[in-house]
């Protein structure tokens, strides 16, 4: 059995910590602000907000550490996470290329 | 005598714990976050949200464990929840495929 | 004299104790919920939601007990409930059939 | 000097306790509730949501009794009240046929 | 030099005394809401929402005492109003006719 | 180097005192509200709004003496403003003619 | 590997001291205002706003030192930033030219 997110959601795989060293972005952590981590898009929902950020399967993202649900299917860990072009809205800021 | 949810809002079922196991999918409890529950759809108001989302009658949905309206018939369990494309407004958050 | 309920609005008359055990429908009392009860439409404002969501004359409905405005005409009690397609701006969440 | 109300805004003339009375039509004050009223349409202002909602002069209304601005015109004593579509954003709840 | 608001507000010269008494319009004060006061419309900004509730120049309206903003031309006192259609964005609520 | 303000912002240059006395304008002080000020429009973003309500490089208007950004460019002081048509959004109020 | 910011964000590359001095713009602090800093579009995201304000890369931008989220690529500090239309919707006030 699998996960859909529904609407302007995705299911996310964080990656490892050698993925992330090999990828030479760092998001430095802070008092102020929300950790950050990041994943790889596993499922999207069909929300338009998903179409028009040009989203998609295997896209790397970076999102807020603590954002969104955590499931575990098939043991596996993912996280559902909102995107949202609003400010404060989205829990994804960026797509690694 | 039958429940029938109005606008954007669906009635469902929610799965035994044999069920749960069974489909290999678990939602980890945490402190910060609200526990999750796994359901089946079994009627869906006439709300534009759910046609857009795509989502039917049979589908099995997770929801917030303590989202949403208990009701009782016949002597059966289930919930009234609200599903909604815009974050934070939606109890329903993923299909399970 | 007659109460005409103005836009998305309804004039319900609650339900007698017998009646609601005869549906088969409970809704259980819980802590963090508002009690719910049912009731009949007796009127109707003229608002586009209430056409959308399909509501008439004499459909039973469930709402929050303490919702809306109680009003006693000719010394029968009836409740004015606002019905919205929106999360948490509707009284009346469902239709009993 | 006559008082017209601008928008979806209506002068409105309390009903007297007799007339009250004789309309058969009770709102039985609470203690979580604001308590009701009842008056006479003067004059509306010219508002969209008036015209939706179908109010016309002459029409009795049932309105929120501390709602609105009071205002004293050749010593008679009125109440400026909006009108609105929207739950908790109307001063006026029904109208009285 | 004048003041020309801009948008949906208005210029307005509140009246004297003698000119509110022979009104024949009174705005009684009371404890729970703002006090009312009266004025002339000397000029206007080019919003929309002015020219759907038809004000005009030389129009008198009632406002809040203690809305808007003191301004003083040539020794002249006058307030700049806020003028709009929701409930609780309006300064003025009616005019005098 | 020069500053653009962005969307419906307006780079505005304070007037000086003697400015301020010669244009017979007084904007007096109190308690309860923002201290105004008057300045001249030096650059405006490209926003909708300040086309709509016809704001041009030149105009002398009149804002919160505390709103908006100071920023200086050689030496000279300006403020940032942002300008809307909505109450409470607009940090400039009218316009000097 | 690079960031592509989503939607109406940019990824700015905050100016160097030197850098700012030249420019002849100072971004004065003060107790009540968030701190102002300087610096150059790296990457847009493919939102609307960010077309209909004009900016592209290369583009230098007067932010909030503190707003947006600091990202490492390569060893080079960035940051992810919002550009609203809106007021206090955006990180980005203006544009140096």
């Amino acid at each position: 059995m699998q996960i859909k997110p529904i609407g302007n959601r995705i299911l996310v795989q964080p990656l490892k910590q050698e993925e992330i060293t090999a990828s030479g972005i760092v998001l430095p952590a802070s008092a102020e602000k929300e950790k950050k981590a990041q994943g790889k898009i596993i499922a999207l929902g069909n929300g338009e907000d998903l179409k028009k950020l040009g989203l998609k399967e295997g896209d790397m993202v970076v999102f807020g550490k603590y954002s969104g649900e955590d499931v575990e299917v098939e043991k596996v860990e993912y996280k559902i996470l909102y995107v949202g072009s609003e400010k404060d809205h989205s829990d994804v800021l960026a797509v690694m290329e």
